[in-house]
């Protein structure tokens, strides 16, 4: 078999085990249960009537105990509208299902917190936040995923204004603190900085968009980050770009991607499969770095970025490469430590921690039983890992501590860390 | 101490336990559970990218394949805007969830149903609509909940024309089917027929509203249904009428329930406490039927019922006297009989089946294991027992069975019932 077919075997394969995976023995992968006693009559009248209206009154009273008499407090919705599921495109809030219980299997599996995934059929943007506004008193934390840009960025900006529980785009925000982790540790091997770092950020959507922004607040600079969409370099001569892309947009003579890459430190590709030569990679600076995240076809295969250059840290989105650059290391444990110190929202310095935390552990040695769990002899801090492995035990303990504690000291917490 | 020492002592001591039901020890009573294998990378890259596309695709090119790849088909949202929480009014959504959260409960422990509350804060019946059919696709049906009359019956027929997954609000036709199957069941003990049964119903709120209906559909005739509500009997010279209870306004001279009850062979209260007086029992015709359904305190309690009369079968909606009018009777197994067969809505012939499912089960011999699991000697179909008690299992067996057949045979089902 030629390499393309073995692939497309490959592909059918897992498609076929996917298929079945989720249609048997029944179908999907998340339901509810019971946490409490509910095998006699007297546990149904505390669960229900007539011992309920105990807990109504109180939290009538105060709203507050809605934290202490339900299960808000750990209970996160993920909701979509479905119109960017996956690199699947618009294909409405029912096809998106599998996806937000998928999302909603990995935060009870890596942090202990039941979600409620939510497809919305909404008209219009404003349709769609009116919507997770009315039903937001259900959920102690919104988690909103595969929304297009760029109404992603109002709808979320609209309901973290309107709403007192944490609101996170996770394919804005978790995206761009997975990359910023990655990418701290990748410029300290490489013997760089990232306020003298020259950046190239392919993709201009969610990701793109909240991953320059991210990194500006961490100190690059914005003249050296060129972000580059459909069109080229986003440039401050363009007539076509919407407030998002024009508040990353640069004064530059340049215009494409091939000339954003001549010289440039740093490669994050947030876009589509195999949109990057490897005579890009080759004119990059000495020592660069290259983040090639389109899932599941990178930007650039690793084996064709490392033919042209051995000086290279490179990531990607997957797991049968090194550093793969995946969100499961930061929302189970940012909502986690959000919730846990009943944090308003998700604020710059909670994601900054959790930048801070992942990018600290990728430096610490790893346990054996993560090497275990991936089947790995030795992993140590360098080219090849850069971050941490999702199923590391010690996620759970550090990141959403330091998310708490930054929740804390910056003011959004409604609890102290040791409640 | 006096009796109603005694009973504040008891209020307290079941509020102070049920405080803590729900508090301790974590705040809530239900959760989310994985359903699939979640332990290995692989699994994850199963429930999850890159898996998880497929049955994206699959779903996009053929919606109805979400009940094979997503627990849509067995998840039922109980959905509530907080209008009229228990006996306790316009609490708003948030303080509801305790009950909602309890209906989760019920849902699941008696049927298996996954169900997630969703509390709506909804400035108008519009917008709760809107909302509901928004959020719609996640469910394969919606359960509405403590939503105030006369708003939930526009409401609710909105959301059957709307949507093509069941929409049944519990607080009428719930409750309305209880009813009716015992009633069904007294009136033959008392040698009386529905069709020449004079009944009053005091409380023309949504259960009261649906239990008219219902009645008539099952062979009472209008003219013999009295309904009462804070201005007396709804009778068609009346001047403030809504449209629902001028449809259940009649002709008549009389004005005050007391006149109502003047021989009359039913009473259905669904209203509020102690409304009813001995000596309006005392009124009615030889061999009455009295459901005092007021929760906790009947309209009538049972011992001053009994007093004036020893001709009477009596039911009341608590578990601590014989004949209790309980939802859970209801709701679990037509959801499960609806989910089944994949129905579209729920429509009165699946509630008429619902109703005589019921009423059939309480003339059968009583199981050891229902006996002993409410520390009963003996039960059998008389003034004592004319309805099922909520731990026999075989309500599980007979209800959903019945309601599935009713909705293939009314065309409403997608799935035949043995798929």
């Amino acid at each position: 078999m030629t390499d393309s077919q073995n692939k497309a075997h490959l592909d059918a394969d897992i498609n076929r085990q996917a298929l079945d995976f989720h249609a048997l023995p029944r179908p999907g992968k998340i339901g509810t249960e019971i946490t409490k006693p509910a095998a006699t009559q007297h546990d149904l009248s505390l669960a229900y009537t007539p011992g309920v209206a105990e807990p109504v009154r109180q939290i009538h009273a105060d709203p507050d105990l809605a934290y202490s008499y339900t299960n808000k407090g750990n209970l996160v919705a993920v909701i979509t509208d479905g119109t960017a599921v996956l690199g699947l495109g618009n294909v409405g809030g029912l096809a998106g299902k599998p996806v937000m219980e998928g999302k909603a299997v990995l935060f009870k599996r890596f942090a202990g917190i039941d979600c409620f995934d939510i497809e919305v059929d909404a008209e219009s943007p404003q349709a769609f936040i009116e919507t997770v506004a009315r039903i937001a008193p259900t959920f102690g934390g919104i988690n909103l995923e595969d929304i297009a840009a760029p109404h992603c960025f109002e709808i979320e900006q609209a309901l973290i204004e309107q709403l007192d529980i944490p609101v996170f785009h996770d394919d804005q925000h978790g995206t761009a603190i997975i990359i910023a982790a990655g990418l701290l540790n990748g410029l300290e091997l490489q013997g760089k900085t990232l306020a003298d770092a020259r950046i190239v950020v392919l993709g201009a959507g969610a990701a793109g968009i909240a991953s320059v922004r991210l990194l500006l607040a961490l100190g690059a600079q914005r003249n050296n980050i060129f972000c580059v969409d459909r069109q080229g370099i986003i440039h401050l001569g363009r007539q076509d770009l919407n407030p998002y892309k024009f508040g990353v947009a640069v004064e530059t003579e340049k215009r494409t991607l091939a000339e954003a890459m001549e010289g440039a430190d740093v490669f994050i590709g947030v876009s589509g499969p195999d949109l990057v030569a490897p005579e890009m990679v080759a004119a990059m600076a000495p020592r660069p770095i290259v983040f090639a995240l389109s899932n599941p076809v990178p930007e650039i295969r690793p084996a064709a970025a490392l033919a042209v250059r051995d000086d290279l840290v490179m990531a990607t989105g997957r797991s049968d490469y090194p550093n793969q650059i995946n969100n499961v290391l930061g929302f189970p444990f940012i909502f986690r430590g959000a919730l846990d110190v009943r944090a308003s929202r998700i604020n710059e310095a909670m994601q900054i921690a959790a930048v801070e935390a992942l990018r600290a552990l990728a430096r610490e040695p790893v346990p054996a039983e993560v090497l275990e769990a991936y089947g790995l002899k030795e992993l140590s801090f360098g080219p090849d890992y850069i971050i941490p492995k999702p199923f590391d035990p010690r996620l759970r303990e550090r990141v959403p501590a330091a998310v708490a504690r930054a929740a804390i000291d910056s003011g959004v917490a409604r609890l102290p860390a040791d409640h």
